[in-house]
C-alpha cells in the first residue's frame, strides 16, 4: 500500500489511521516487526502470569466479578472463567502491577499490557489465527507508538499516565482489525477510544497504576465491539480543536509522527524490556548500585550517597520516604538502596518487607539525587562518602535493558522463567515455544490454555 | 458538620471532600436542595424514558449485552435485565441522547445523568430507601458542581466535556454513599474516578456524546465498588501536581470551589431544565425565533437571518450543514431555522427528517451568527432582513428555562408527560408522584419498576 504523506497529516489524522489499519494485509508487516512482537509477546506472557495472583487482581475480581457475564473468556495465568471484557481488565493489571513489562523510551508508554491483554482475552473466547493476532498486535503497538511520539512530552507532562491513555487506542484498532471493521467503523472506535482516554500520574504507586492498562483494554475492545454495530463519533478525534490532542497535550503534536510512513514502517523496534520491575528512570541507579555491590562494596561502610540523574528521575520517582512496595517502584532512593545493600533489583526487593527491611530503610534515608540537565535518562552519576572519609565515584552510561544494552533473546526467557515459577518446567518450555512461533498457531487459544495453573491442559 | 474553611483547601482537597461525604446525614441537607434534586430526578426520568428507545440504546445493548452478567438490573424504560454496570451505562446514554436534559450554566455539565444513572441501577439490584437515595444524589450533585465550578471554563475549553470527565465524581460518590465507605476507601473511589474522567467535545454530535454520560455512571460505580475492597489509589487525585486539575485543566483551578462550605452548603440551585432537546446556548435563538413565528411572521417572507450571539455560541454550536439530528443540536443555524419555519423545537425538530426538510434546509443556509461579547449566554439579537426590503429586530434577554425564567413544576410536569405518551395515563401519574415523594419511598426500586414498558407491574 501506499504511504500516507505528512503534507496531509494535519487534515485528516484519524481517517488516515483508520484507512491505514483497515488497509493493512500480513505481507506488508516486515521481519523485525514480527520479531520484536515475538519479543514483546514473550515479555508480557511472562509479566501477566508474574502478576496473576497479586492482591490488585485478587482485588479487581472481588469487586467487579459478580457482574460478570457468560463465562467464555480466560485471564492469563488464572482459572476464573469470566467475559471478555473483564479479561481485558484483568490481564492489563497481571501484567503491568509488578512494572516489569515493556517501555518504549520515546514516549515512556508500557505498550504491550493494553493491547495484548484485549487480545488474549478476545482471542481466549473466539478462534483467532496467529497470523491474524500478531497482525493486529503489530498494528495496534505501531498506532500507540505514533500516537505516544506525536504527543510526547506534553501529554506526558500535563499528567496523564499514557499507557492507558494512549494505550487504549491500541487495544480499540488491534480489536477492531480483528472484527474486521471498514474504514468508517475503524474511525469510531478510534473515536470512541479518544472518549475513553484517561490515567493520572498522581495514582503512580499505588494499584490504579496498573488498573490503567486494564482500563484500556477493556475500553478499546468495547469501542471495537460499539463501533461494529454502527455507534458513531466524530470525525477528527486525534486532531479536532476538541479531540485528544487539544485536551490532552496542549496542542502541542506533532502529527507527522502518526502520519509519516504509516502502512509502511511499523514502529516496534524502540521497544525495551526491564531487567528491574520499576519504574524504568531508576534502572542506571539500580545497575550502577548492584555493580559496586557485585565489587565487593559493603553498605555498612557507607555514610552517604548522592546521585546525579537525568531530570524526569525526580519528576517521576522523587517518593522519598515509600510505605508500600508499590511505592518503591517511583523511589529514587530505594533503587540506590537495594542496590547497595543486597546487589540486586527482583520482584522481592519490591515488596512492602522489601520496604520495611531496616537496613534498606537506613541506607534510603542516606542518599540524595540531585536533577543534572547533562546527565540522560540511561545514566547515573553515583557519589559514595564512606565512613572512613574516602569517596567512590562511578558514572554508568547505559543501563541493562535501554536500547543501547538491549535483552538478549535468552536474557529475555531467564526472565520469564524467574516470573512463572510456579508452573512446572514442561509447560514452561511449551509456553516459550508457542510465544515463538505465535505466527504459526491456528488458534492462539492454545497458548492462551497453558497458562492456567490448574487443571493441566490436554496438549501440556 | 463543620465546614471546612477555604485556607485548607489547597492541601487537601481530596480527601477533605471524602471525608465531607462520609460524615454527611440525612438531616444536613436543607429542604431547599431536596426540592431541587426531586425536580431534577422528574426531569431525568423522563429523559431517561423518553431516549429509552433510540438507536443509540439499542446499539449499546447490541454491542455490549452480550457479555452482561446475572441479570439483576433493571434499565430504566426497557424491559431488559442486565448488569447493574451495564444498567448503569444505558442509562446514561437514554437519558442524555436527546440533549434534554438538566444543566448547571456556571460550568454546563449535565449532572443529573451520570449521577442518577449509576444510582438507579444500584437501586434496581439492592434495596436502597428513597431518603437515603436522595441523600447519595444530592451528594453526588454538589460534588459535580463544585468540581466542575472549580474548573471551569479551562476544563471545558481544553476540550472536555465535563458531563463526562466530571460526572463521574459524582456517580462514584454517590454509590460510595450508598455502600458506606470509610474516608479512606471514599478517597480512593474519588482517585479511581479521577483515572477514568474522559468524554472529548469532538465526538459532540454523534452518540459518542450521550456515551460520555453512561461511561461516567458506570466508571463512578466501579471505582466505588473497587474502592470497597481496598483498591488503592494516590491520595491527591484532584489537586495533586499530576491530578485530575492539573491535567485537565492546566492547573487553572481555583480549589476554593470545591472546599468552601463543603457539607454544609449544597450547589443544586443553580441547575436548569430544557425547553428545547439540544445544546443549551442555542436556546435563546430557539425562542426568539419561536416567538416571532407565534406574532405571525411567515418564514417565506425572510430573505436573511443575523444572529448576534454569545462567542461561546459559535464554539460549541457551529455546525453549519447537520446531517444527522444530533448534529442539528449542535447548529445555531439549524436552531433559529426550526423556529422561523415551525415555530417550535421539540423531539420532532431534531430528527434525522427535520434535517432534510427543504422548507427548514434552505432557512439554515440564510443565518449569519456574528459572535459579540455584549450578549450573554442567555440572550440573543434577531435581525430579519425581509424580502420587502424592511427589517425586523428582537432583543430576547433570558430565553426560557434558564436561572432568570426557570421552567415551573407545572412545566417540568408538562415537559414529562410529553417524553412519556408511550406510557399509560395511570402510569404516568404515578411514575410523577413517586418522584416527588422520592425520599418517603421504602425501596426506590418500585419506582424503577414503573418505567418498564411491558409487563404492567403489580402495583400500577
Amino acid at each position: 500500500m501506499t504511504a500516507i504523506s505528512s503534507d496531509r497529516a494535519k487534515n485528516d489524522v484519524s481517517r488516515s489511521l483508520a484507512r491505514a489499519v483497515v488497509r493493512s494485509r500480513h505481507n506488508d508487516i516486515p521481519e523485525h516487526a514480527h520479531q520484536e512482537a515475538r519479543r514483546a509477546l514473550l515479555n508480557y506472557m511472562g509479566c501477566a502470569l508474574g502478576g496473576a495472583d497479586h492482591p490488585a487482581v485478587d482485588m479487581a475480581l472481588e469487586g467487579l466479578g459478580f457482574m460478570s457475564g457468560p463465562p467464555k473468556a480466560a485471564i492469563v495465568g488464572r482459572t476464573e472463567a469470566v467475559d471478555m471484557a473483564l479479561a481485558a481488565f484483568v490481564n492489563g493489571i497481571s501484567s503491568h502491577v509488578h512494572d516489569y513489562d515493556d517501555t518504549t523510551p520515546s514516549n515512556y508508554i508500557h505498550p504491550s499490557s493494553p493491547i495484548a491483554s484485549a487480545l488474549f482475552a478476545f482471542a481466549s473466547t473466539t478462534p483467532v489465527k496467529g497470523e491474524d493476532f500478531i497482525h493486529a498486535f503489530v498494528l495496534g503497538f505501531d498506532a500507540v507508538t505514533r500516537i505516544g511520539d506525536a504527543t510526547y512530552p506534553a501529554h506526558y507532562q500535563a499528567g496523564w499516565h499514557s499507557t492507558g491513555s494512549v494505550g487504549v487506542f491500541g487495544a480499540a484498532i488491534a480489536i477492531g482489525k480483528l472484527l474486521e471493521l471498514s474504514e468508517e467503523q475503524m474511525l469510531w472506535a478510534i473515536g470512541l477510544a479518544a472518549s475513553q482516554a484517561a490515567g493520572l500520574r498522581d495514582n503512580f504507586g499505588s494499584m490504579t497504576k496498573s488498573f490503567h492498562p486494564g482500563a484500556a483494554a477493556r475500553s478499546g475492545l468495547e469501542a471495537a465491539l460499539l463501533a461494529k454495530v454502527g455507534f458513531t463519533t466524530g470525525s477528527t478525534p486525534l486532531e479536532g480543536p476538541r479531540g485528544f490532542a487539544a485536551a490532552t497535550a496542549n496542542n502541542q503534536a506533532d502529527f507527522t509522527k502518526i502520519t509519516d510512513g504509516l502502512g509502511q514502517e511499523f514502529r516496534l523496534s524502540g521497544n525495551t524490556y526491564k531487567p528491574f520491575p520499576c519504574g524504568i528512570v531508576v534502572h542506571p541507579t539500580i545497575d550502577a548500585c548492584c555493580e559496586l555491590h557485585r565489587e565487593g562494596l559493603r553498605a555498612d561502610s557507607i555514610e552517604s550517597v548522592e546521585l546525579r540523574v537525568a531530570p524526569l528521575v525526580r519528576d517521576l520517582c522523587d517518593i522519598r520516604s515509600p510505605e508500600v512496595g508499590l511505592q518503591g517502584k517511583f523511589s529514587i532512593y530505594h533503587a540506590a538502596a537495594i542496590g547497595l545493600v543486597r546487589g540486586k533489583g527482583g520482584l522481592a526487593e519490591f515488596t512492602d518487607d522489601a520496604i520495611h527491611d531496616p537496613q534498606i530503610s537506613a541506607m534510603r534515608s542516606r542518599v540524595q539525587a540531585i536533577p543534572d540537565t547533562a546527565v540522560d535518562e540511561d545514566s547515573v552519576h553515583v557519589t559514595l562518602l564512606m565512613k572512613d572519609g574516602s569517596r567512590i565515584e562511578r558514572f554508568l552510561e547505559a543501563s541493562l535493558g535501554n536500547l543501547k544494552r538491549p535483552l538478549s533473546d535468552a536474557q529475555l526467557e531467564e526472565k520469564f522463567r524467574d516470573q512463572v515459577s510456579v508452573l512446572n518446567p514442561e509447560r514452561v518450555d511449551s509456553i516459550i515455544t508457542k510465544c515463538r512461533r505465535i505466527a504459526a498457531l491456528d488458534n492462539v487459544g492454545d497458548l492462551i490454555r497453558l497458562t492456567a495453573p490448574e487443571p493441566a491442559p490436554k496438549d501440556a
